[in-house]
């Protein structure tokens, strides 16, 4: 056991052993799987992409003393560095590397590329932890190949949810279930081959912390200036379908007042629900109205339906109240209301935030509380061990684009904040 | 050439003896052409079900002495009754056999059958007169195969317009011009297989006037009990697409601020121009949002970009540019608008009207001045002849739909009051 002091001078070592040139040679190199010549990355859970990307990550490393490799029941991939305490539980960073149909080259991809990159960083300084540090590469976050998202890290958390993902198909008709045999599967060659060390990986194993480092994916650390995000929250979020029924009717011969017509309804209610937002004052809710279908669709004729979709998020559950009893109240006859999800507020363990903060101090860098507008890995992992996030700014907020963006110096910096927190979490052996 | 009182007398003869239960069957007959076994009719232009239908109706009339059948270029099958003086210009009257890929089975169908059971009451009374008359069938009213509508009165009204029309390809690539040549062909072989008097129809040639028996499609005549709509004009219809684009961002971490969200954008606008329409208290304007599509379309993305359409009518044009100055007012940044059609209100002819008036009243039927919302082929042909209409009233106003009905009595009503007009205007040998 070692004093606190003398974990933070060997954290702050580690820390400043991470290299942004090096960071960025292994971020750029994971964006060649699945890189469209026209931008973006287009890297969907376990496709022959992504398997051959996870191969790329962990081939690095799996040849090195001390490194373990393994893979889970849910398709989750472990690298671990070991500890100098064996049977401690591990300190977990990681993220994600599947990408939207077409996605950016960092969202998920960066906490993975972090969390090697802070094993680089310790093997750099010689350092020996601990307690084992395990870099996981969680599995179809995304949720665009198979619904829902974050089937990996909540197969984790709680294996028992595992039964219920393996047969949800992609539009292939290819089960989770199946791909999931051909990820293990394809893993256990590359390790047979390589003469890596292996490991067997159960779901729920017992983790000290994890922390994960992100792109933030939205504007807020840069429109203040800020080089890291200490999360302290992902904010709660509802899904609602709405729709309205009318009846079809002639456009130039039905007279407005003999119309029941979806769509007047629908941008009524619409309307009632985006003004309600833009005036509340509260810059944190969220109102989004992103899918809208009508029928029959055809400009000459009353539509008699409609449906939209209302997304609304809020780290307060009693403000989606708020709106949630304008919808219902605004909701005219003939239309009807469905809970598509309902997602509380997730608040990040207190003391691994504060060592985030600290991080960020001890190492020179502008630190701010932020609260994650989007879901990560980290969510179902926040009610089974200590778990922060760290957050780095993204130019202009944009993200799920193949514009999506951070500077190097803005991710190198994140990184080393990640360092410090994993190191001071592992401690020195 | 005989006096006022005769004809009058003349054509209260032929208007009495409409017979509703032939109507009716000849109505029931043509629904089966095309008739769907879970309601309605689908018999678009052209379709093997729609020349079966054209060769079906002709055939009861073109074995009778004193008949012609002949067919133009652009598809309109003109059934003649010769008159004695051979040399004038017919009377017109007639409609459209297509229908919208599902209809109902009055929609233009009822203008044909009215028409033959007109020739039916003349036949039945031995009657000759003067003026050949023409039950014509316009091809392709709908326009929902090939686009444009009323292609047929159209290429007969202003024949240059038929070489644009024949390139035009239905959603299987079959050109119009294609689809022309086998109606051609196939009323030619049924004429000559059944031995029928055959005439070449010239695109254009002279009419004395053309009188149209139309389903109102609307709830007006249905609301004051009226039998019979005497149709003054076809209210002015304006088409536009609105295109209004945004920036797509993450619904979850992109605060209202610092959105350009489309949807929202589209939302304010619709909802100013509905609440126009609403409260101006111009109960003769109509406004319709037909479409409205939204892209990504994703639950969680902010929309970068929602197109829709506005279909507005009515029969003063000032107050159309009133809607239009609206939407150009409230026209946010990032949005366009495209004019896709402006139909000018059309007026028919003020003596054709006021035979129509004197039809009802001189057959003891409520008549009533009325506006059609909708377009027809006697809009074309408004600008080629005196033209005018009688409308049915429509039970519920329901058009383009398997529910799409009026009462035999009514349809009746209408057809004596058409006989009545038809027989005036032909005059008696």
């Amino acid at each position: 056991m070692t004093g606190e002091g003398e974990h933070a001078a060997f954290a702050r070592r580690v820390a400043l052993a991470v290299d942004a040139a090096r960071l960025h040679a292994r971020q750029l190199g994971l964006a060649a799987f699945g890189g469209v010549a026209t931008g973006g990355v287009a890297r969907q859970a376990l496709t022959a992409e992504e398997l051959a990307a996870r191969r790329w990550l962990v081939a690095d490393f799996a040849a090195r003393p001390g490194y373990r490799v393994g893979i889970d029941a849910a398709a989750n991939v472990h690298l671990r560095r070991e500890g100098s305490a064996p049977d401690l539980a591990p300190v977990l960073t990681g993220s994600h590397a599947d990408t939207q149909p077409l996605g950016g080259w960092l969202d998920g991809a960066f906490g993975i590329v972090a969390g090697l990159e802070v094993f680089e960083a310790l093997d750099a300084c010689g350092a020996r932890t601990r307690r084992p540090i395990d870099v996981v590469m969680w599995t179809n976050e995304e949720g665009s190949r198979f619904a829902p998202g974050m089937m990996g890290s909540a197969a984790y958390a709680q294996p028992q949810q595992l039964a219920q993902f393996l047969p949800v198909a992609d539009a292939q008709g290819i089960t989770f279930g199946a791909a999931r045999d051909a990820a293990v599967a394809d893993l256990r060659e590359a390790a047979g081959q390589g003469g890596w060390a292996w490991r067997d990986v159960p779901l729920g194993g017992a983790a000290h912390a994890y922390i994960e480092a992100h792109i933030e994916q939205g504007p807020v650390l840069e429109a203040c200036g800020a080089q890291v995000g200490c999360v302290t929250a992902i904010q709660g979020v509802r899904w609602f379908r709405v729709t309205v029924e009318g009846r079809c009717a002639h456009a130039g011969t039905t007279p407005l007042a003999a119309r029941d017509d979806a769509q007047a309804k629908a941008v009524r209610l619409a309307h009632a629900l985006l003004a309600y937002a833009e005036q509340c004052g509260d810059e944190r809710l969220r109102l989004t109205i992103g899918c809208w279908d009508c029928s029959p669709g055809s400009i000459n004729t009353v539509a008699d339906r409609v449906v939209f979709t209302v997304d609304m998020r809020h780290p307060e559950p009693a403000a989606l109240d708020a709106v949630q009893a304008l919808l219902d109240k605004a909701l005219p006859a003939g239309a009807r209301i469905e809970r598509l999800q309902d997602k509380p507020t997730v608040r990040f363990d207190a003391q691994l935030v504060q060592l985030a903060r600290q991080a960020c101090a001890q190492l020179g860098l502008q630190g701010r509380d932020v609260i994650s507008g989007a879901f990560h890995d980290a969510m179902p992992m926040a009610g089974f061990c200590p778990t922060a996030m760290l957050f780095a700014p993204s130019i202009g907020g944009i993200s799920h684009h193949p514009d999506e963006d951070t500077r190097i110096d803005d991710l190198a910096a994140c990184t080393r904040a990640l360092a410090w927190c994993v190191a001071e979490l592992a401690g020195p052996a």
